[in-house]
This record gives structure tokens, C-alpha cells and sequence, in this order.
């Protein structure tokens, strides 16, 4: 049966090999360790709304392979629609957990930019590299695994190539090609979202490689816990509430699905077997393959960030209601947080919309639209939790509010509890408060800014696509304008 | 044969009745009067547009009633193609005249909103009045007319209702029904684009009218020269270029299609034939007609807002060149002025696409995505004229220039000319320069604030189409709160 | 001697009685347990600082009740200069902290605001509060202690009066005037800054009163460690890195003066003596009384926020530089955090120089100027902060590295730290990052939103200060309009 | 006597041989031209309030020279209270014409400027500028005169130095020196403000000169009328509406002291003597020339961007009231156009405060906070702008309204003014409207972006002035860096 419930999934996790750290300690069973079996909750979220009536339209799709109904996050985007379901689904998530449910999103992204990379590279080359993703694939649905998306090298010298660099590791790279098709890797893959709750990591190039370069070019899929991998999970802002949440009730964690995590994967000669290898130095086709993550993702991700938005503009207006004021005080601010989120959303919708397709059958995103909205995802939910906080007042801007354990203390607990109060009694005050913070600097603060790459990387895609020398040529037509008015050519001061 | 070519569009304006006033003066044929001869020119290019085989296929479509080829202007939208069409005509047009072709897109939109509210009324009221519609559509059609659309009325006191103001006719009313279902109407509508250069108009209520209000519900089609119109141009800055434009070649009017106009239409007890009335008296369905026509608008404009911003940030980038800098000195202001030309564009494209269909066959466009849109088109396009102007520099961001009559001096002229010159000849900078003038600051400068309604109008929207209380709801359930959080009850201070 | 050492300092608030809780435990000794003794070293800074040859000038002056040097933190402002070097001090503490040294500015500020109060009160009421305010400076001044100063009661229902409330414990209020002119208060002042770390705490009204909220005006000095006072420090994002702090190498804590301390301080029925007693019941001048206090306030405060932009920016400069770029290539991000800092700097300084005296001899702040640049604090330091993490990338913008104690573990520590290096060596690049995330989404980040009070306060006190009326008059001037434009009435649309 | 009357202005203007031209046509008495009245009367306002008990104060200061009684603005900046009634006098002033009175501040700051840089260079080089500097200046004052200044040059290639250029008149050059002191100068400086109001010119180099361009620097005083200077006047956008002003209640003109002139003035081998030249090959002190002008022009320019939106805002809210709306409504907007005034106002007190004494006895301006209000006044009016053009509605966004001649026409003028009619009579409304077009689209806009210099080049000094190093430094110190963290050298990615 190829969609999981809730307990099969952990269940699934539970009988991985242990090696995730945290603090220095080796986490057993990612399920119940108090570090990661939030973010686990956050994830299995998705396994029960794919059994809900309510969620499964949007949560489920036919494999275009086997005709089986799937995870949508298994499949392939195919079409405008399947990308509008992706943004839809995406919103609904963040609204649904509150959090961020990182094993999915970006595994799932990578895994389509392979799909029409492996094709690329066949249909030039020759190799077989799509056939055998299609395996690795449909036995993927079938099992309905949760993967991680794993890009980012820790990249070292930012100014070199992978082959420049002081240390070969910086970036990761193919140790040993054996005779089978299959790599030995080594190195590491860096702030790596929801790696604690995946199955498998889908790994590949985090930029476009030269020549020299082609070592480490390398993509794969690969279980979590194979040989030689070792995790480190990230420390954030405010993520002692999971690890020091002292019963379900604890509302310094409002977020039952937990924080952000971002692991540091290490790779130590990882042995990958031919049938998972689906780039083998072949770089000529990374700059492609990182255009078919980006467009997607960047198209996407303004869902996502609209459904954080809504979040913050439903919790703002929660604390107005809280503190005593009608929300129609704040109706200029609770617009404006509408208008981002719409905005983000939109783009993306855009975006898609204005794609086309690719020989393989793969929706290729409109690259000019996918990233301008990278440009507004990197902004607007800046000013969004700016609002929410303005609107929220003082004692969620900081968070400064007494601990739950204060609060529930048997001396001054009651004290506290009347003090918090206001339009509604104390704990529900603190409880919507909690979350406002929690999203806007807490550890709920998704990375907008540099998630899936950088608004500077993104600002070099917009000069790419956009046609300044056709806005040229036209302007110059309505002007009268017959001469050439060519680029100056460099002279020399003195 | 539908689609006229230029000639034959200017011939039927010169055919038509003189009725048309600016400085006092009667102008007996608007194709060569200097006051409006230029905005014929630029509505003219589209009628080439539509007979050039490059553009063929963006400014003409089929009819729905007749499978004629016919100009997009006189479409019905009926699906999100037709309207992705609208916003690809819309910014083309832009490019390719440099100015507004009013008399073109308020008409059309406001024909698709009688096309929808028709078939409502109808449908509710057993009347006949989308049949009637049809039938002078498809005459429309053959006949290639070219109409401007007239919703605003003059208003008078913006907080009463139009049956409550000191004079009726401060909003257009029926002063007559006529047993054949005609009506006589006296009033004004005001501000309206493009009036000029169009056969006819299209009118239809401003607002969302009550039961009293009944005799200022009217929608009709009208001849632009029918009995009992008079119609006053408007004053705009910079629009003496035209009428001033000492030759050809006078670069002081950099535009060829000349300026925005927009007129005052007087109706004095103008009788209208029942076939051309589309409302008289149904003042439940103006709320709706509202609706259907700032859907598209709001949608569309964007698209002609991103036509503006292309042809700034060509003639920035010229202006750059001229000024014997290479354009990649303002990169990040050029990457500015395409973000905000992508995003005007971009929400229109999601606001057709998230959009659904009318019973009648019209496509309506979502209304939330589309009031967000306006705000954009209401603050983006103002942050291009001033990246414009900074990256143009002084000479243009006043168009502090000596006239063409100086320039041309036979004194004094060919020093101003050296002057003028940087890395081009004096004139080529001129050119440029007075063109991001025209467009920043001039005659050239279309109405995006409250062009097809204020920004504070689309908020309100916002307000009531984005979904407070589901945001609510779902920020209390990841708060953990059961209990109710109710709106706060009205309270006294003392 | 008035001029205390940092070991001084710290010995005076050993000695006091312990009252200050955190997680349900009483904190014996604040300058030792983990939870308080960093903000106790940041506000120790400033008594190295008073001690230091280069920044006495800045960090003393000389009281001009006794002509002795005092810390400028105890001094009157009686010129623009005392402003003017008011603001220096804020921003260079900032700079040399890293962290907010709350138990000093709100406390100044609000004896400030007494000492013109209570002239204000004695000269209209012939009483002697003033002398009694000058008589307790005096004695503070040479004991240099430190004093947080506490304005914000729980206040309950926002849109309901002191005298209104269901409980009137919801605002600190007299429930006792003794004989002697002492009182004994009942309630509570929450989210205070600085609290541990103060000896003293100034006591003020948090609004304006009317007639029947006389009980609740009420201000005074009194310790910290007075009987019935009882102090729960709050909980905060990234607070744990204090608590968890492993060794003083601990990165994880950058700064070493430790986070924003806020605390709610419960006051159970607390006697004050008569000598220490400033308002008891004078509810007229509780208007005054906070004017007095915002005014300087949100001057200086955008000497902190630059305080805090400057530190920003020098540490996502060094974080350019850490990843292997120059920092010019984000000179346009870097200038525009100058710009932000400035701003908020300058405006500081205008309403200090356009204030006024008071007959006191206090100098009043310019009222429209100071309340201009609270709104500047309350959005330019959140761009400032989203700048900081633009330029830092994504290790910074969510502070996702291993933590300190994975960092140097025996097993894997080798490796991360290897990871972890770009131009420099992993650690150094990790000690940037985490100073990043500290300010921008960590502990470190101050409350410029709601701190001194809402932004949207600030703008009822903009349209009161703002001429309005007279802007109106001068555009009918240049008009030429004649006649009046009055407001219209309020009519009913129906 | 030193303060003249509006009458004696005029008479000194009337009185000057005829050089300025317009159109072609050479003006004979620019007082009564109607391409130059309105300008003359524009600066005729500040005579007569200089003469009027309530403006003497601002308008008129003591000559530190005579001790007599001068006009403020032929007076020496020489302490902060000098430059705060610079703010508060240019403010004022345009409150009181509405528009640019550019004859008088860009020459006042160019003179002081002057008598800076004289002191420089007799300080060094032994010469004597600075005594005929003074006695030119005596003479001035005593003589009352209006002085335009001339800074920009047609500079030609901009990235090419003055002797560089393949013309060498392309920057204003000594062509001869004669024996006496003095000399003859070529070229022309373009798009100088005020010149037909002027009666003398201040003319010194515009940018920061190299040796080899010694010829180009060269500082002066002259009558506007000197033989061999021949003035034409720029075309605005709206400029004819003072051209076709149909008589003096023409309300198309809104305000009576015209809009913003900007002259080309060529000198055509000009003879300066000796008395009034002030620089002469001395290329090394162009640099602080230039910002000796730059510190007072950036500071004080942002009062007259404070004027500015002064009266957009009353305009604004007069126009809410005309259209029936209390301008409460657009509190928000109202305090946004405040905010930006008062912090334009705000920088350039706060750069006047925080600046230091010249040895010459000038006072000069924070340079960083100067620059910094420069990138204000290049963005914040704008924003002012466009929320007057949100509140006013469309009818004055883009001014469309019947001309002044419809409106009062025979036929249809009546109707018209019944239609423009709202809460107030249609005159009334239209005035209103008008000035809000003439002040945000019209011949009304000041050039507000490279006026005084692009806000590009302020950007320059930013980070000249700004101390990157010094943040850096406190950064590290935070983050307990003990090692170096250089720039990183570039290397070649391949």
C-alpha cells in the first residue's frame, strides 16, 4: 500500500540505525528523543492529512508511472496544474503545522530537477541514467518514503571551484567510481532541512561545475542511515523548548510539530550502489539540473510563505482580540500581511503558469518569474513578522514572558497567571503570544532568506531573463531614435 | 471584413460629428487637430498591430458568436488564455506605443461585465437583455469599432447615495423611459480615457447602487458623436507638446502617440435606442457589474503597468549609455525596475489563472489576487519613475531642457547642441532624455493610482476576500487553544 | 566616593536580600548564577567605563546639585548638550556590550521625568515633592547606584481605565497612604527591563489618569530587594545559551554581557517611606509625567538602535569577509544600514536640539521630532537586521550550526570544524555567525517595537504635534482660495 | 540701505541688459515677460518678507563683517544656529511661495563655500582671496542682491576629466589670465536654478579637479548680465501654463510665484576682473570647495523638502474635505507625509549640530549625516507625493481637468463647473486639485533627486565617512576574535 499512516511512517524511522547527534549524544529513535520527535510529529501531520478525506485530493496524486495513487511530494511535476497542487499543498502544510516540514519540500524538488537531468544526460550521452531513476522512483512511491533534499556543500573559499580548493572535502565528491556503476563519496552536506525525519536523502551538486570539477559532480539517493553517514543536527534560536519541554501542556513550545531543523550531514567514503547513482561526473549538465531545482523551488516556496504569513496575520489578530481591541483597529496592517502573503503565493502561481515543458515530460517553471519571487520571499515575510509584532504589542515582540514552569510555580504561578490577563484569561494571552513569537524570532523562523539559495544569486538569474536590450531597442523606437547608442567603451580617468 | 486597417479606422473617426472641445475650441476632425491627432496615431498602431503578421496572433482572436476572426478588443474573456492574451496585449501595446490607448481597454472590459451582469439579470429577471447585448456585439464586431468605456461619474458629495445628492445629475440617470425600451439619460461621466480616438462608448454604472437609486442604474452603447454629447478634454501637464509640436521632428513631444487624454462627456437628454440598453432600472445587479469589471482590470493593468516599466528601464539604460556609462553600473535599480515590472504582470497572470467561470461563459478572475494587484499597480510603478529618473540623471528627472525651438535656434542652437552631448550627439541624449521626462513627470505619466478605482477601494476588498477568521482559526489550533476567543465587546472608557 | 568600580558595583548587588526567580528557582546571588550574572557583566562594563581614562568624559559629568562627578546615568538634563551626549553614551554602550544595559536608560530617563514632575506638582499643589526627589538624588548619586526604572503595569483590559477594572490590581495603586506621606502599594509592573542587575528601581505611572484613578498615581524610588517585592525574570528566544553556557569559551553565547533581561515584578502590598515617595495621587500630572519621560526617550533610543545597526553591520562585514568575499561587494547593504543608523541617530539629536526648557530646568526633547523617530526605531533596525542576514547567509539568517558542545566533540568536532572554515578557520567564522544570529533573531535582539511604548502611540502624539490645520491654511494661500473649506459633516449614505 | 523692497527687486532686475531667452525669443524685461514674471515674483515674496515684522527675524540677520542689518541669505553660516535658521528660513520660504526660489540658495551656500575655500588657499599659498572675497561680499550685502549659483557644467563624458574631453569648453575653463588678477572664461553650466531672478551669478567648479585640469578651476562672481552670457530657460512639464496664463485668476497657474526655472548659461569668453574672481588654477582646494558646498546644501535642502510636503499635505487634506471626506480618513497617510517631512527637516539640524568650526570662522556640517539626509531627500518626497496623489484622488493625480478656459466658457463652462463640484463649489475644488497636480506631477516638482548632486555620489561619501573599520573592530572585540580577519585577496575561479 503505497500511502502510509502516522504510525507507519515513525515506524518506518524507529527502525533506522541511530546516527543523528545533538549535543554530543547519539539520539536512538528520532521518534521519541525530545530533539527531534517534534519535527517528526511535524512530518507525520502530512501521513495523516493523506489519509483525511478532507486533505487527500491535495495531498495524493496518480503515479504517472504506475497509475497508483501516491504522495504528491513522490511525484513528478508534469504540468501547470501539478505545480499550482505543489503551491497549494505547500500553503496548506504551513497552515496545517505550523512549522516547517523540510524532509519534504526540498527532497521532492531535487528529485524532479533529476528526473529531467538524467534524461538530459541520455539523450546526449547515451547512458541510462533515467531508466534506472524511474526504478529507484516507482519503488520510492511505492514504499512512501519522506526524503530529504541534500545540496548545499559546506563550499569552502567561496571564490574557488570545488577542484581549487585547499581541501578536496569542501565540496562533496566521488572518492572511487567502481566498476558497476556505483561511487564512493566524501565530504558533507550542510544546513540540510528535515533531515532527522527522512527516510532517504536525494543528493545532488549544489552549483554548475567546470570541467576540472568533474569529481564532484555527483547525485544519488541514498537511506539516511547507510554506512558512513554521520548527522549533526544544528542549534537554533529557542530550540531548548523541544528539548526542555516539561509536559504536553508546556506552551513555550506552541508548535507541536516543533522547530526548523537543519542538520550538518557528514559523508566518510559512503559506498553508493550503481542502481542509486544518477550523476557520475558529468558536470556539463549541472548548471541544467540546478536551474530544474531552482524554478520549482523558487516558484513554490512563496506558498509556503504565504501559509507562514497567514499564520502570523491569524495569530496577530488573535493577541489584538487578547489584549482587549477589536482587529479592525489593525485593518491596514492585517491588509498589508494579506497582501504579501497573496504575493508570494501569486508569483508562483505565475510562475507556473508562464512555464513550459521539457522533452521529458517535466514542467519547467518560468525562470524570470520564479526568480523575481525568490526576490520577494527573501522580503516580504520580513515585513510580515514586523507587523505581527507591531500588532501583537510588546510581549510577543520579544517573547518576555515568564516560563511555563513559572508560570504553573505553586508560589507566584497565580500571580503571573493573573498579570497575563486581559480580554481572555492568562494562559490563552500567553499561548497566542508564545506563537507570534515563535514564528517572528523564535525557533519557528523559517530561512527565507537564503533558503534554496541566495536574492543575490537570484538578482543574477532576473538580469539573465530579463530583455534590458529589447526594453533598449523599444524605447529607442519611440523615441525617434535611429543611431546605434552602443555600450561606452571603458576609458581611463586622469 | 472585421479588421480594419489604420486608414480605414481614421476614416470613421473623421466621418463622424464634431463634438469634441479642448481650450475652448470645437475640433472638426480629431485625426489632424494637434489636440488629439497624436492619441489617434497611437490607438491607430494597434489597428496595424492587428494587420502585421508579427503581432497578428496577440491582437486578434475568434469570435465566440460568429468564428470570425475578430480584434482581441472586441472579445469576450472566457477563459484563463483569453485573459493571459489580455495581459500579453496589454504590456505589448504599451511597448510598442509608449502611451495609453485608452479608448481600447476600459470599453472592452466594461463589454465583458455587461456580458456577465446581462445574463445575471436575465436569468433572475426573465429579461432580454443579454440577447439584445449579443446581437450589437456581433455588430460591434464586424464593424471593428474601437469604444471607451465610461463608469465614473462626477459624484458630488462622495458620502451620499446618487438619490440623495443636492442635484441628480451628479451621477448619470435615466430622465425618460421609453415604451420601446429605450431611455433618455442627462448627466456627466467624467475623466474618461481615450474618448477621442473611439466610435463609441460603453456605459455602465460607477458604483454599487441601492433601491433608490434604481433611475442611476443605466448601461448602454452609444455613437461617441450621438445627439446630445459634448465632450471636454482635459488639461494634463506637458500636453502643450502637442499641441505646440512645431514639426515632425520636434522631440520635445518624444511620444508619437501622443499623451493620456482624458475627457468630460456631457450627456445633455441623450435618447438611447432599446437595442443598445443593457440596464435600466436593475440596481441589484450593479454590485455584481462592479465586480466583473475591476476582476479583469485589476488584473490586466498590471500587465500594461509592466509595458510602462519596460520602456523606462529601456530609456534609464539608454540614458545611461548616453551619458557615457555602461548600464551595469545600475544593475541593481535595473533589477529593481523588472522586479516590479514582473510583479504587476506576474499577479494578473495568477488572478486569471486562480480565477472561474460565470454561467454565462465568462471568465472572472479571483478577486483577492486582483485587488492585490492594484496596490501593487498603485505603489510599484511610482518606485520605477523614481529608479528612472535616478539613474537618467537632472536633465531628465525635470526634463530641465531648452526647448526644440532653442535647440534648433539658429543663434544660439548649435551651442546648445554641444552642450547637450555626452557620449552621443546632443540630440540622441535629448531624445532619451525627454522620453523618461514624458513617462516620469510629462504628459506621458498614465493614471495607475486611481485608474479603475483608488487603492483604498481594492483594500477593502482584501478585507473581505482574504480569509481573517480561517486564519484565526487555524493559528488557535497550533496555539493549542480550545476555548473561544471572541471579538471584544465595545467598551467605555472614563 | 560617587564613582563605583565594576567589582564595587557587583559587591552591592551581592549584598542585596535575594528576590529574583527564573524556571521556578530563587536566584541566591545574581552576579554568580548562570541565569543573570552575563547582564550583570554588561552593565559592569559601564562602571570599567566611568573608570576608564578614554570614556570618562562620556560615561561622567558633574552633578549640579553638588558639583561632583557622577555617572552621567544619575545627572539631570538640563541642556541640549546633556542630550546630545545622552546619545553618544547609548550608542557607545551599545558598541562596547553588544547587549541591552536596561537597568541604567529607563530608570534615568524615568527620574528624569520626576524631577520635573514633581516641580510641575509643588508649584500648582505647594507641595514639597521636589525638594524630597532632589534630596533622594543626591544620595543616589553618591552611592552610583543603578536603577531600572518601571513604567508598564499588567494593565488588564486595554480599553478600560485603571478605576475600571475587574481587579484593580491590574495597575500598581496605593492601598494605603500613611500618616507620614508614605504609601504602601499592591500589583505589578511587568516586562522590566534590566531588573537583576539594578539596586533601585524607579517607580512612575505608565499613563495618562483621570479624577477616579487617583489610587493608582503613584510614583517612587525604593530597592530592589524591598520586602514584598518578588521578580520573575521572563523567558526569552536563545535564553538558554546563558543557562547552558559550557565553558567561558562557549560561542554559543557570543556576548559576553548576555541577553535582554526583562522581568515581571510583583509588588505585595509594599511599604514606601514617605521620603521616597514622588506622586501620591496627583493624577493631573500624570499626562505631563509621561510626556516628560517619552520625550528624551525616544530621542536617545536611536542612539542605541545605531548602537545596535553599528555592530550589526560591522559583524555581517566580517561575515563578508569570513565567507571569502570583500565587503565591497555589499557596499550599497552596508551604506544603507549607515543610513539606517544615522537616521535614527540624527533624529535623536534634532529633537534634542529643537527641545525647550522646562522651569524646572529640565530640558524638554522637541515633542514631534522625538515621537518622528520612535517610528524610525520601530522599523529601520528590522531592516537593518534583515540586511545584517542578507550579507551573512543562510548559517547566520537561522543560526543553524552544530552547537558549541558538538563543535568541539571528540569524535566528530574535527570535522565540523573543518566544515565550518571558508577564508577563515571554522571557529572564527562561527563566532561571527553566531554574533549574527544573536542580534538579528537570537537573545540579543532588543525590543525597538514596543520598548518606551507602541509605535502607533507615537503617531496619535505625530498627528497632535503635526500643524495640520496651519499646512491646510498655507495651501489655500497659495491657491488663491478665498473662502472656507471646513471639515464636512457627518452625513448618513442610505 | 541695505534690505530692499519687492519694488527696488524688481527695478534692479528691470534695469539689466536683456540676455535670457526663450522659445527663441529674447526677453526684454524678465519682471514682466510671462515666461519670467512669475518666477521674479516668486523671489519678490522674500523681499517683502524681510520687510515684514513677522519674518524679519528669520529673514534678515547682522552682517558679522558690518554690523549692519543683511538678508539672512547673503550672510556666512558660522555656527549651528546659523545653519538651524538656514532649515527653518527655507522651510518657511516655501511654505509661504510654494515653489523654488533657486536664485537665492544655491548661490548663498556657493558663496560660503567660497569664503571657506579662499581662507584655504591664501592659508597656503599666501594669495589674497579671501580680502576681496570679504569686500566682494560687503558690497553684496550692502547692495542686497540675489545671486543664482553655478556649479554643474555640461561636463560632456562623464567618465572623462576635464582636460580629458575631446571639447575642452564641455567644463567652464579660463581661456586667459590676465596681468591684473583676472580673467576670461569659456564654456557654460547648465540647468541652474533661479538665474532670471538673479542678479548676479556665483560660478565655481563643480566637481573635485586633477592637476592637469588647473585651467578648468576657476571661481567667481558676476552679473548676470556681463557681456558675452547668454541665458535660455529650460521647458518644463507644465510650463505652459504660465506662458498662456489667460489672466490672474487663471487657477491652471496654481501658484503666483511660478514654477521652477533652470537655465543654460554660455559664456562665450567672458571677462571676469580681478575683484571678483576667487579661485584661479588653485586645483588642489576643489575638493574641499565642493564639499564645503555639499555639507549646508544636503542638510538645509531637507527644510525645503519639509516646505515642500508641508503644503502637499495641507493640499491633501484640503482636497479630502473638497470631496466630502473628513480628513481624518487618511490619518495614516497625513502622519506617513509628516514623518517624512520631519525627518528631512530632522537630519539636516542634526548634521548642523554634530558639525565643527572652519579656522575661517565658517561652521561646517556632519559630512556623513548630511549625505545621509541627501538620500532622503531623494526618496521621501516621493513617497509624499504619491500619498497626496492617494488622498487627492484621480482628478488630481494626473490633473485631468477642463483648462481654465473650458472651464469659464460660454457654452459648457457652467456645466463643467457644476459636474467638478463635491462638498465644496467646483472653483474651489479645481484650485485645490490643481496644486496638488502642480506640486506632484506638474511644473511645481522640485528637483529633488540630483539637485545638488546625485544621491549615487552621496553614497560615496557614506561610506567614505561611515567607519566600516571601526565596526568591524567592536564586532570582533563582541565576538571574542582575537585574530585577524582580513580581506580576503581576490583569486581567479576556474
Amino acid at each position: 500500500m503505497a500511502l502510509k499512516t502516522p504510525e507507519e511512517y515513525k515506524a518506518s524511522l524507529s527502525s533506522m540505525r541511530p546516527n543523528v547527534y545533538k549535543f554530543g549524544e547519539l539520539i536512538k529513535d528520532v521518534t521519541t528523543h525530545q530533539s527531534t520527535r517534534y519535527t517528526v510529529e511535524g512530518h507525520a501531520r502530512i501521513f495523516q492529512a493523506q489519509n483525511e478525506d478532507e486533505h487527500r485530493e491535495i495531498y495524493t496524486t496518480t503515479s504517472h508511472l504506475t497509475g497508483e495513487p501516491i504522495s504528491r511530494y513522490l511525484s513528478i511535476f508534469r504540468s501547470p496544474e501539478d505545480m499550482i497542487a505543489n503551491s497549494k499543498m505547500k500553503r496548506l502544510t504551513f497552515q496545517l503545522t505550523g512549522t516547517c516540514t523540510g524532509g519534504r519540500c526540498a527532497g521532492w524538488t531535487a528529485m524532479n530537477a533529476l528526473f529531467a537531468s538524467t534524461w538530459d544526460i541520455d539523450d546526449a550521452e547515451g547512458t541510462e541514467y533515467h531508466q534506472r531513476f524511474l526504478e529507484w522512483l516507482k519503488d520510492a512511491q511505492a514504499r512512501d518514503i519522506t526524503m530529504a533534499g541534500a545540496l548545499t556543500d559546506p563550499k569552502g573559499d567561496r571564490t574557488l571551484a570545488p577542484h581549487q580548493q585547499a581541501d578536496p572535502d569542501m565540496n562533496l565528491h566521488i572518492v572511487e567510481r567502481h566498476d558497476d556503476g556505483g561511487v564512493t563519496v566524501r565530504g558533507a552536506k550542510v544546513m540540510i532541512c528535515g533531515v532527522a525525519a527522512a527516510n532517504e536523502l536525494v543528493v545532488m551538486p549544489g552549483s554548475a561545475y567546470g570541467p576540472d570539477d568533474a569529481d564532484w559532480c555527483v547525485a544519488f539517493a541514498i537511506p539516511r542511515d547507510a554506512e558512513g553517514i554521520t548527522i549533526i543536527e544544528a542549534r537554533h534560536p529557542s530550540d531548548d523548548r523541544e528539548a526542555g519541554c516539561s509536559c504536553d501542556d508546556d506552551f513555550d513550545l506552541p508548535v507541536k510539530g516543533g522547530g526548523i531543523t537543519q542538520a550538518y550531514i557528514l559523508f566518510d567514503d559512503v559506498r553508493v550502489p550503481a542502481e542509486r547513482v544518477f550523476m557520475r561526473g558529468e558536470w556539463k549538465y549541472t548548471r541544467n539540473s540546478i536551474m530544474y531545482f531552482i524554478g520549482p523551488y523558487r516558484a513554490a516556496i512563496g506558498a509556503c510563505v504565504a501559509g507562514q504569513g497567514d499564520v502570523m496575520r491569524g495569530a496577530a489578530a488573535l493577541m489584538a482580540r487578547a489584549n482587549g481591541l477589536d482587529e479592525k483597529v489593525f485593518t491596514e496592517k492585517l491588509n498589508q500581511m494579506a497582501i504579501n502573503n497573496e504575493t508570494t503565493f501569486g508569483m508562483g502561481i505565475a510562475s507556473a503558469v508562464m512555464g513550459k515543458q521539457h522533452p521529458s515530460g517535466a514542467w519547467l517553471c518560468d525562470p524570470l518569474l520564479s526568480n523575481v519571487n525568490k526576490i520577494h520571499v527573501a522580503r516580504l515575510p520580513y515585513e510580515t513578522k514586523v507587523l505581527a509584532q507591531d500588532i501583537a504589542g510588546g510581549v510577543a515582540e520579544t517573547g518576555c514572558m515568564p516560563s511555563y514552569v513559572d508560570f504553573t510555580d505553586e508560589g507566584y504561578g497565580e500571580l503571573l497567571q493573573k498579570y497575563m490577563g486581559a480580554a481572555v484569561d492568562g494562559e490563552t494571552r500567553v499561548r497566542i503570544a508564545r506563537l507570534v513569537e515563535w514564528l517572528t524570532i523564535g525557533a519557528g523562523v523559517p530561512g527565507c532568506m537564503h533558503g534554496g539559495g541566495s536574492p543575490d544569486g537570484a538578482k543574477m538569474f532576473i538580469r539573465m531573463f530579463s530583455d534590458l536590450n529589447g526594453d533598449m531597442e523599444r524605447a529607442k523606437d519611440l523615441a525617434g531614435i535611429d543611431k546605434d547608442v552602443p555600450k561606452p567603451e571603458k576609458k581611463k580617468r586622469n
